[in-house]
């Protein structure tokens, strides 16, 4: 049999899941959101064919559809990293224990979830490797043989890896103990350079998630207690998820010269004296994807921003009789035709042994902003039904959309632009009816026993942003950018604040 | 300091390499490719700043440079998959050893390369984990799960992933302890539609290789003894480098139903006979860059196919009086933006601290395959020069290119096509010239010794094959699929054959 006559699924141009797979044909269900928002998420999370539990425990398998997400992230943040001047490279995996030592707090914070090699080629090791929980010290390593002169700076690099953190409490995507992510490592001259750095790259991710993943955050810096490991200030961006849980969604750390200290990363500057680079981090990883599914998802599945999504638009015909067959799937192909040459990202369904109702079922579970229907009735009158996927039922439907291909490409296209702000607009407003403003550490209770954010002046030491953590399983997620600026008394100590800070319970 | 002020070095959209690093200012050499091949090798890599050492022997740090060359060639291949219908996903990376041990032959290849994970959070972990080597058993655990019906096949998965594999004899990109590569994994409900697969695949490494990388490969089948461990048949490429070794670069293996038998990966045909499926594996490394290398680079440096190249176009302002700067750079910016507006990945070196000189030295050590310089006299005549990179000194340049951008383009894009096909066109005739069609072992033998690829009729068995390659460090590289036809006598033994192999040392 030649290969020519496999069936190769292949409907667009893109990247995207091609079949829906799975026996079974019953309808696909998820327990109610409302319900249990956990069983909710891994319901979905395997009914939309996101991912499935790898054999070691904590891991996971990242299944098309998901994948194709990935890469539609990796696509966009990429291009935001290069548009910054941000060059990419790869830095071996394996990294002797012995450099993980050289930065005390470092250390500290990752020892706990440290997988080591032990055994090469039938071989005990001389020294355990690290398995990378993160480079910052294999880049240093590298960065002191690469910079000598400040002609040598800024250094720009990013990578696309895996790591491994050994987590006890995992979920698919949110925490797993592999994961894939980016991590930026820049070198600066001046320790003014490197935090405008850390700025504008905790604000690409920003940028990022709201205009493309429709996910609002609040931007803003960790508290000391909550900052990464190695790092002077850490600046972070937290999306409300579905059940006002906080995810921490993409992270910039000052580095100072903390690193650059452990191992002598240090250039000749313009005035001729040695000193250690400013440094820099900065990582987002397929915990995205989590955040998606948990910003967006409903009853019925996912929900995928159009600028993200896979797929776009699904075209279904509709056909009761074999008579209408061919004209009707001319008419969808034609439609698939003209949004695929328009560059939108477009699926047919024709598949015959499956009935519409379990493909709106089927595709709504995928997420697919946009689904075309189109019948008999509907080729003699010259028009489609388009459906959109974040209104329910009759409300989210339009009628009589026509087939002529530009008109429709035009009208499919104002529809995915209408999903993309619907979603952002609905999560804002989500998210912003549920955070509360707090005055006192009893509000600040509530709003936490509630399920809300708190937000408040906040003065207190670390001691009492413990007592806060013990008491209420909140944590301190940020204090925002975004300040009302004056001041007030702290909500904790009822001392002199100068800034508001946002607590809630997290991912 | 704002960050919009900060040096981007960005000049492109492409993901080039943009800025000349290390202050040195020395011209850069390597050693004659003549006198010492593999120290020239070294010597490149280092200059043209594609790869450093990693701290763990055998480990390699991928520079920018190296690495905007792997994504062009992730680029190529990704979309060649795709098209394909082959659809990415991500499998976890840490393999219960147990898994290894289920297919007798596979464990058997890859135990004395293993790494092992012994230690994880803390806590020596009851059963040590294998840092994937390559996929095929965990991907048939999952393939186990996912597989139920015939109307689940074909699945046609890729990933971009890492692997280990701990290696004695380490080379940067030829051979690394760990590297980045693609293995794509396939089921499908028959032998023949699966042994069409695998040869589809071998075809898009061949096609890719050829046309993309300008490396002419020999295309066919290992012989059992090179098979990969656990595939009943491997279809292979085999590139000759410049020092005449061949590079395996890129390989498709016929799996049978040997993994599927052992992690019970089967389904129910049409006739509802539970049956094991039939199964491929293809994979291409960072190990392609080495071999772009080795192929085209000459005594100055590396020679990159356009297609290939992230630079494909310097723009080198040639100014020695102050005043007529203003004049040289307006017009080599507007070459440089009517490039780039015609997709051509161009970058201009405006630097005013390097001598021309220096830079041609430092693009030619790059590789970059046309070079634009532009003086005042150019500017006062409306032209320019360009060099390509494959052609040595004057005999490559072209004067009087015009500068009016439509002519311009028309002129590079030519040069950059001509140089394309001179590189494969160079590569070919040296491959060619090189083979020698043996008819003895004799012959074999003194072919080999003059450093030649020895081909010939071939009906040896296991036993022949390794006494050639005791006695002469040649391996038979592969059974061509473009085979004379006919038969004739086996060179080893004499008895009648029909087929002709092809023998060569590698790396």
């Amino acid at each position: 049999m030649a290969v020519a006559s496999m069936p190769t699924y292949l409907r667009c141009a893109c990247s995207c899941w091609r079949r829906p797979q799975g026996g079974s044909g019953g309808k696909r269900q998820v327990t109610p959101k409302s319900e249990d928002f956990s069983r909710w998420y891994l319901d979905l999370v395997r009914e939309a064919e996101l991912a499935d539990y790898g054999p070691v425990r904590g891991t996971m398998v990242i299944r098309p559809y998901a994948y194709a997400l990935w890469e539609a992230i990796q696509g966009d943040l990429d291009r935001r990293f290069k548009e910054v001047g941000v060059q990419n490279a790869y830095f071996p995996q394996l990294i002797p224990l012995s450099f993980l030592q050289k930065e005390a707090q470092h250390v500290e914070g990752f020892a706990p979830e440290l997988a080591l090699v032990t055994h090469g080629g039938g071989k005990e090791l001389e020294e355990p490797l690290v398995v990378r929980p993160t480079s910052e010290t294999i880049v240093n390593h590298m960065f002191a043989q690469w910079v000598q002169s400040y002609r040598d700076l800024p250094l720009l690099l990013n990578q696309w890896a895996n790591v491994h953190r050994w987590e006890l409490r995992t979920r698919p995507f949110v925490r797993t103990l592999e994961f894939l992510w980016q991590e930026g490592h820049t070198a600066h001259a001046t320790a003014e350079e490197a935090a405008a750095m850390a700025r504008r790259m905790v604000q690409v991710y920003a940028d990022f998630a709201t205009d493309v993943a429709a996910m609002p955050v609040v931007v803003g810096r960790k508290s000391r207690l909550e900052s990464f490991a190695g790092a002077n200030k850490t600046l972070t961006i937290e999306a409300m998820m579905g059940d006002r849980r906080a995810l921490q969604a993409g992270t910039s750390h000052e580095l100072g010269d903390n690193f650059a200290r452990a191992f002598g990363t240090r250039f000749l500057d313009e005035a001729g004296a040695l000193v250690s680079v400013q440094q820099t981090s900065w990582g987002a990883s397929t915990r995205l994807i989590g955040g998606v599914i948990m910003t967006h998802g409903d009853e019925t599945g996912l929900r995928l921003p159009p600028r993200l999504a896979p797929i776009q638009v699904v075209v279904i015909p509709i056909v009761k009789k074999d008579a209408d067959r061919d004209a009707v799937l001319s008419v969808a192909e034609a439609l698939v035709a003209a949004a695929v040459a328009a560059g939108i990202r477009v699926r047919l369904d024709a598949d015959r042994e499956r009935t519409p109702g379990w493909k709106f079922n089927h595709w709504e579970m995928k997420g697919v902003p946009v689904r075309i229907e189109v019948g008999p009735r509907d080729v003699a009158e010259g028009t489609c039904v388009a459906a959109r996927r974040d209104r329910p039922g009759r409300e989210g439907k339009t009628f009589g959309v026509p087939l002529e291909s530009g008109a429709f490409v035009a009208h499919v296209r104002g529809l995915l632009d209408d999903v993309q702000a619907s979603l952002l607009a609905e999560a804002t407003a989500f998210r912003d009816a549920n955070i509360v403003d707090v005055e006192s550490y009893a509000e600040l209770r509530e709003a936490i026993a509630a399920g809300k954010w708190a937000r408040g002046w906040w003065a207190g030491s670390d001691e009492a942003e413990t007592q806060v953590k013990e008491e209420t399983s909140a944590t301190l997620r940020c204090i925002p950018f975004d300040q009302p600026g004056g001041g007030g008394r702290c909500l904790f100590s009822g001392e002199p604040a100068t800034e508001v800070a946002v607590f809630a319970k997290s991912y």
